[in-house]
């Protein structure tokens, strides 16, 4: 089965290396930038191009792994073509594609990638969507050869994991910063941190269950070491403000079944 | 050296648990909880008492365990006592012995401790407090034996410290308490979520730079995609107020050196 990269980021690196050693043909890598469209291309060892007329049209799949807004204008672009048409993005509806194209439908990891490190995408959950049952067939074939945990969901269901992925990444990520900034304040590196930060994913894995490992003043209503910590953070008011709106929602949620 | 745990807690064990294996002395364990104290004491196969005048006075060190308010209350019992008293709290600084007691000091592990969960003392860094520079002496020694990582923190320092935890601990535990209900309200599995979970906290050790790996819609701006997730949150304001909270701190931490 041969298939066309359209992006060149870091998720179309890693899907399709993973495609590429499970015995899918690559045969082509397209990116409006050349510097990204060559470098990819390098990579997997591929042919590349940069002009949207000169994609090859004998693939059976398109992956089009760009970005969020630049998908509805790109499918524009291949109306003559015949594959089936995937993209990636986790709050972009199926139905972008209608309209334009006769196959098409969405293959979503719930994963993040970045540039340097490698991924076991075996172990990546893949959401998947399609236009037809046909097409989601097609789509469970391949994605089964990647991943041991395909699952199908509707563009309203995968909206709500990307939801999911953002706070239990993007926005966890970010909490990481503030915590490093806070340590080096106090005179140590951002590393006397890596234990407790490790310690707290691998607890709620094994637990499976965030509520019950919660720990901390928030969920003690310990409202003295509260204060003490919204004193301490009074010269940055809005981390004063993520303090004091989490801290208020460990306390609501404590009571919620 | 004999030590006495004045508490019973899943810090005092897992603490006193490495003090043991590194060939300390625990003689006794006290908590006004016997449930607690009993179990812990079983644990550790020592005797406990529940009785504050009958805790032993030959020890030379007074391991104070127990909840932050209760410090300062609990140290007003050991007037006589001539062992070197070391409490283990981030956020309550030393003085809280100060003028009831001779020696004393701080021994501050950054973990979180979860009662099923065994720990690797050797990597967790410990911050020390004393009073004296001889009992900083002792309390190093103590602490070189059971961790490869011990640090001098003031009061000051321990507490901002202290402040670092709760947002990469704490906070973080809840956003994946947050990010597990909306995979649920999507129809799956918390578990779909863990190769994400892992992957964002092995990804900020390795870089060690947690604002250099940020990704997501709020470090691109993407407005589309935080339009599409506030609607999506409508229905829980107070998640919703998160979303919004969060976002913007990424996007001006963005911009600040």
């Amino acid at each position: 089965m041969k298939i066309v990269s359209v992006g060149a980021g870091n998720l179309a690196y890693h899907l399709l290396k993973a495609l590429q050693n499970a015995g899918f043909e690559l045969i082509q890598v397209y990116s409006r930038t050349e510097a990204s469209a060559k470098e990819l291309a390098e990579r997997l060892n591929v042919p590349y191009t940069i002009d949207i007329c000169s994609i090859n049209c004998n693939a059976s799949v398109y992956v089009i792994a760009v970005n969020d807004d630049a998908i509805d204008k790109i499918s524009d672009s291949f109306i003559s073509n015949k594959g089936l048409f995937i993209h990636t993005a986790g709050s972009v509806p199926m139905n972008v594609f209608k309209g334009k194209l006769k196959n098409y439908g969405v293959i979503y990891p719930l994963q993040t990638f970045s540039k340097l490190r490698s991924v076991n995408f075996a172990n990546i959950p893949i959401f998947i969507e399609a236009n037809t049952e046909e097409n989601l067939q097609l789509l469970r074939t391949i994605a089964d050869v990647i991943s041991s945990k395909v699952f199908h969901a509707s563009s309203e269901e995968r909206k709500q994991l990307h939801l999911a992925a953002v706070f239990g990444c993007n926005f966890v990520n970010h909490l990481y910063n503030v915590s490093a900034q806070l340590a080096k304040q106090a005179g140590f590196d951002f590393s006397v941190l890596f234990p407790l930060i490790l310690e707290t994913a691998n607890k709620v894995l094994v637990s499976g269950n965030p509520k019950e490992v919660q720990t901390g003043p928030a969920i003690r209503n310990d409202r003295i070491v509260m204060q003490k910590h919204l004193e301490l953070l009074s010269r940055k008011p809005e981390w004063k403000e993520i303090y004091a709106v989490l801290s208020e929602n460990i306390k609501r949620m404590k009571n919620e079944v």
